[in-house]
C-alpha cells in the first residue's frame, strides 16, 4: 500500500495522536453540562465561532494560486486536532479532586477549544507554504501546551480580562507563529514565483473575510458572563469593524499611485477593528471609543502590510505569509494596551452595579478587592507575559521543526505549492514543475535530488 | 505617498465622513438595551440578515468576469459607512428630550442599520459597472436621508405594516437607484464587452443566490413584535421562496428554444418570492397564499429579466446593471399591492386576538381606530409614497453623481473592469486595456487621454 | 416562445406539480404552532440544516470542472420542490379526525420537510451527470413516498430511535439512490471524459464539505425532545467529526505513494463521522465513544473512495457518481449497528432519568414497556426495512427513469456537461462539443443525431 516507508510518517504520527486521544478520553472525559437559557443562547453563538475558524481562516489563507488545498485542507485538519487536544490538555490542566479527576465536556469545552484553534491557525498563517503538515501538527501539539499555560496565567492568576482574546489568542498567536518563522526561515522563503494571488483564488479569500467580520461580534462577546457584556461586546465590535472597513479603504488608496484598492488590505485589514477592541470589547468603552478604536486598527493594520511586512522580511528574515503581525499581531498589541488604560478607568461612576461583573477582582467580596490601576497592571503584565510565552515558546517549537529530521519541509520549488502534499490533475501542474523526482529518495532531507 | 492630488480625494472624503461619525458618536450615542429572551432570539436572526447584507448581496453581484473584486469589495464599504451612518441620522432625526437628546445603541439599531444598507445595496446593483466608488459613497450618504425620511412617513405617519420592508427597502432601493441610473446614463454603458459572466464568476454568483435565500426567512421575521407573527413570517416566507425557486425553473426553460434554464433567473429570480411575500409575511396570508405569491414572484422576474431589462435600456436608456426592477422593483410592488388587500381583510374573524398585534392602527386602545379599508388606504399611499420619493431622491442623487467634479465616473474601456479600482497583477489584466495611461491627468474629465 | 414542444415538457411538468401543491395547501393546510423557548432554540438549528442543504450538497456536488451550475442549481430545485411535497405528503399520511383532516405547518413541518431533502439530495449523489432534470423531478416525488412510508414504520411502529437520521435519511437516500443508479445504468456512464474536477471547481466543493461540518452537530441535535440530549448530540457530533477529519487525512496519505493528500477524501470522508455518529448521538456513547466512531467511520469511508467505488462502477456496473455509498451508506449501516448495540446497553444504569427520554418505548407508563434487548431488536429491524424499501423503491424508480418515454436522459458526450441543461457562453463550452445539432429531434430518443 506505501511504496516508501517515509511517506508514511504522517499517517504514524496522525494515528498515534488520535489513539492517545481516544484513551485519554476513555480515562478522563465525561458529559457535565447545564441546562438552561444560557445554552441557548450560547450555542448560535458558538457555530459562528466554528464558521470563523473552518470557513474562515482556512478560506482567507486560500489566496495562493495554487495553495488552496493546502489552506482550507490542512486548516481543516488542524483545527479537528487542536479541538480534540485542547479539550484534553485544558482538562488534564485543571483535574482536580473536587472534579472526581474528571475533564467535564460542555458546550463551553467545545467553544474554548474553537478559540485555541485560532491562536494556532494564526500561527499557521505566518508559516503557511514553507511548512508540511507534519511540522504543523508538531506546531499545533506544542502551542496547545504554552497557550494553555499562558492562558491559565492570564485568566486564573491575574485575573485579567480579556473577553475577545486580543491578548491570549491574537498576540500569542501571531508572535508565536512569527517566532517559528523565524527559526525555520531560509533565504528561499523570501520572493517565491509561487507565492502570488490568481484572481479567483483571491475571490475565493473574501469568502474567508466576509464571514469574519460578520461574526467577529460573536467571537468577542461568546464568553460573556452576563448578557449586558454580551450586547455590548456585539456593538463594540460591529462598530469598531464598520469604522475599520471604511477606513482600510480610505488609507489603502492612499497606497497607491493612482488611488486603487489594494485587495489584500481588504481581505486583511477590515477585520483588525475586531481584533483591536477585543480586549475591551464589554467594557463601557462608548459607541465613539469603539469606532475610534477601528479607525486605529485599519491604519496600523493596512500601513503594516503596505510597508511593515517586506521590511520584516527583508532585514530581519521575518517572513510573513498571511501577514498575521498586521492583522493580529499590532491589533492585538493595540487591543491590549487599550485594555490597560480602559480598566485604569474601572469605577463604580462609569461602570454602576455591573462594575464586578466585568472586573472581578475589584469585589471586595472575593476577597481580592484590587483598585483600578491594580487591574491595569495586571492587564499590562499579562501583555507582558503572552509576549514572553509566545517568543520563547516559538522559538523551542521553531527549533523541532527546523531541526528534528523527517519533517519534510518543502524545498524551494515546492513552496507555496499544493502538488507537494495533495494529488492533482497533470494540467494544474504548474509547468516548471513537472520535471520533478518521483522517487523516494526526496524525502532524505535536502541533498535528495528532488526539488519539492 | 500619494503622487496625484485627485488620486487621494477617495481618501480624504471618506476620512472626513468617518471623523464626522466618530464626533456625532461622541456627542449623542449612548448604549441603551433591554434584557431578556427577546434579545437572545434576536441575535440569530440578525446574524442571519448580516450575512444577507455582506455575502448575500456582495456574492450576488460577483456574476461579472472581471468585476468581482468591486462586486464584494465595495458592497462590503459601502455596508460599512451605511451601517455607521445609518445609526447616527435615524438616531438624530428621533432625538427627543424624552431621551436626553441621545441615540440609544441597542441590538435593534444593528438590524435596522442592516435594513438600510438593503436598500442601498440594491440601489447599488441597478449602478454597479458605471460608477465609481466615490460616486457610489455620495449615493449611500445622500440615500440613506431619504430612506429614513420616507420610513418616518410610512411607519411613524401612516401606521403602514411592511414587516418585510418589500416597499421601505426593495421599492425604494430598486427605482432610487434606477433613477440615478437614468440620470447617469451614457449610451457606452449599453453593451460593453465587459459585461459578461465566465463560468466561475457565476459560480461565486450563486454563493450569494443561496444565502440570501436561505436567509431570507430571517430577513422577513426580524422585526416581527409578537413570536406568532415571527413564527408565521418564517412559514410564510419558506413556503414562497420554495414555490418560486421551482416556477423560476420552469419559465426559465421555456424562455429558451432548447428548454435549456438560464443561470441569471437562477440566481435572481428564485429570491423574488421572498420579496413578494415580504409585506404581507406575517399577516394570515395561509400556507396556499404563500405559495401562490412565490408563483406569481417567479413568473414576474424570470420574464422580467428575459424580456424587459433589454427593452428599458433599448427604449428608455434605463441600464439596470443586476436586474433590480426584476428581483426588487416589480416583486416589491406586487408586494405592496397583496399587502393592499390583505389589510382589507384585516378583521377579527381572520385573526382573532392577534388583529391589533399586526395591524396596531386597528387599535381602538390606542385612539385610532382605523377601519380595515382604511389601513388599507394607509397601505397604499405608502406605496406612492415610497415611489415617489425614490425616484424624486434618485433623480437628484443621480443629478450630483454625473454632474459634481472629480468623482472619476468609469469611462468607456474600465466599465465592469476591476482594473480601474483594484491593483491587478500583470496577467489578469484584460488585453486590450493595457494600454491605458498613467497619467494622473485622466481625472480631469472626458476630455483626458486615459480611456480608464 | 418554445419552438420545440418536447423542449418545455419540464415547465409542464413542474408547473402541473407546483399546482397541485397550491390545490393541496389550499385545502389541507393551516398554520398551527406553539410558542415558547423551544421556538428560540429550535429557528437557529433550523437554519443550520438548511444551510447543509442547500450551500452542503450544493456546492460539495460542484467538484466537477463543468457540471458546476447542475450541481448547485438542480440540487436548489430538488430540495425547493422537496420541501413542498414532503409537508404535503407527510401530512395527508398523518390526516386524522383529532386534527380535523388538517395538516398543520410550524417550525417542525419546515425542519422535517430539510431531512426528507437530504434522503433525496443524497440519492441525487448516486446519479449526478446522468440524469435529466425531469428525470430528478420524477425520482424527487417518488422517493418522498417511500420515505415517509419507511420512516412511519420505524418511527411510529417500530418506534426506533435515530436523531441523526443515520438509517431513515442517510442509509435509505444512498441504497435508493444506488438502485436507481443501477437500472438507468448504461455502459458509457463509466470514464466519461467529463467526469473530473478542475482547481477552481474542488475549491467550490471544499465550500460544501466545511458548513456540512461545521453544521452536523445542529442536524443530529436538532429533533432532540429535551435538553439534555441535545447537548449530548452535539457534544457527541462535534467530538466524532474532529477525530473522523484527522484520521481522514492519515488514511489518506496511506493511499498515496508519495503520501500525498486525496482532495476526494478530504471533502467526502471527513463527514463521514456525522452520519456514523447520527443513530447514537443522543446515547450515552460517552466522549471516547464519539471520538471511535469518527476513526471507524473515516478508515470505512476512505477506504471506501479509494478501492471500492470503482470496483463497484467495473464488477456490477454501480457507478456512484458522489460515492455515496462511502459517505452515507456504509457509514450509515455502521450507524445503525453501533446503534442496535448501544440500545442494549439503555438501562437505568446508563441513563438515570433520562433513560425513557431516549428510550421511549421502555417507558412501562406508555404500555410498551420493552426491554433493552427488544429495543436493539427494533432498531435491527429499521435497519432492514429501511435498506428494503430503499433497494426497491430505488429499483422501482429507477424502471421509471430509464423506460418512461420523454425524460431526455444525456447521451454519452453531453454527460457531466452543463451545456446540456444550462446556457453557456461560448467560451464555455467544451471543445469537443461544439458540433453538436441544435435540432429538436435530439430529443426523440437515442435514435437522434444529437451526442447532447
Amino acid at each position: 500500500m506505501v511504496s516508501c516507508f517515509g511517506k508514511s510518517r504522517f499517517a504514524v504520527i496522525a494515528f498515534t495522536l488520535q489513539t492517545i486521544f481516544l484513551i485519554l478520553f476513555g480515562v478522563f472525559a465525561e458529559y457535565k453540562y447545564e441546562i438552561g437559557a444560557e445554552t441557548r443562547w450560547f450555542y448560535p453563538m458558538f457555530q459562528n465561532v466554528h464558521v470563523m475558524m473552518f470557513i474562515g481562516f482556512g478560506f482567507l489563507m486560500s489566496f495562493l494560486k495554487r495553495y488552496g488545498y493546502f489552506a482550507i485542507g490542512v486548516n481543516f485538519l488542524i483545527a479537528a486536532l487542536v479541538l480534540q487536544w485542547h479539550i484534553i490538555f485544558q482538562g488534564l490542566v485543571h483535574l482536580s479532586k473536587e472534579h472526581h479527576w474528571r475533564i467535564s465536556i460542555n458546550l463551553q469545552s467545545l467553544i474554548a477549544a474553537d478559540f485555541t484553534s485560532a491562536a494556532v491557525l494564526i500561527s499557521f498563517g505566518a508559516i503557511i507554504g514553507k511548512t508540511s503538515p507534519l511540522q504543523l501538527v508538531i506546531m499545533a501539539i506544542l502551542e496547545v501546551m504554552v497557550f494553555v499555560g499562558n492562558e491559565y496565567i492570564a485568566v486564573e492568576i491575574f485575573k485579567a480580562t480579556d473577553i475577545g482574546g486580543s491578548m491570549v489568542v491574537h498576540v500569542f498567536g501571531a508572535y508565536f507563529g512569527l517566532a517559528v518563522s523565524r527559526v525555520i526561515y531560509k533565504p528561499f522563503h523570501s520572493g517565491s514565483a509561487n507565492e502570488a494571488a490568481s484572481y479567483h483564488s483571491d475571490m475565493f479569500s473574501l469568502i474567508g473575510t466576509i464571514f469574519l467580520w460578520l461574526y467577529w461580534p460573536s467571537f468577542n462577546a461568546a464568553i460573556a458572563t452576563t448578557e449586558e457584556q454580551q450586547i455590548r461586546a456585539i456593538i463594540n465590535t460591529y462598530l469598531s469593524l464598520a469604522a475599520c472597513c471604511l477606513v482600510t479603504f480610505a488609507v489603502s488608496s492612499l497606497t497607491d499611485p493612482r488611488g486603487r484598492f489594494n485587495l489584500v488590505h481588504v481581505q486583511n485589514a477590515t477585520l483588525a477593528g475586531g481584533v483591536a477592541v477585543g480586549t475591551a470589547a464589554n467594557f463601557m468603552i462608548q459607541p465613539w471609543g469603539a469606532v475610534l478604536i477601528g479607525v486605529l486598527a485599519a491604519i496600523i493594520s493596512t500601513l503594516g502590510f503596505q510597508y511593515l511586512q517586506e521590511a520584516m522580511d527583508k532585514k530581519f528574515g521575518l517572513h510573513d505569509s498571511c501577514g498575521v503581525n498586521n492583522l493580529h499581531g499590532m491589533p492585538g498589541i493595540t487591543a491590549a494596551i487599550i485594555g490597560i488604560i480602559a480598566a485604569a478607568y474601572g469605577n463604580v461612576e462609569n461602570y454602576g452595579s455591573e462594575l464586578v461583573d466585568v472586573f472581578p477582582a475589584l469585589d471586595n467580596s472575593t476577597g481580592m478587592a484590587r483598585t483600578a490601576a491594580q487591574q491595569a497592571g495586571f492587564q499590562a503584565a499579562t501583555l507582558g507575559v503572552t509576549l514572553l510565552l509566545a517568543i520563547v515558546g516559538g522559538l523551542v517549537t521553531g527549533a523541532f521543526l527546523r531541526w528534528l529530521p523527517g519533517l519534510d519541509a518543502p524545498k524551494e520549488a515546492s513552496l507555496f505549492y499544493d502538488g507537494k502534499n495533495f494529488l492533482l490533475n497533470d494540467e494544474e501542474t504548474i509547468d516548471s514543475m513537472q520535471n520533478v523526482s518521483h522517487s523516494c529518495l526526496e524525502e532524505n532531507g535536502e541533498t535528495g535530488q528532488s526539488k519539492i
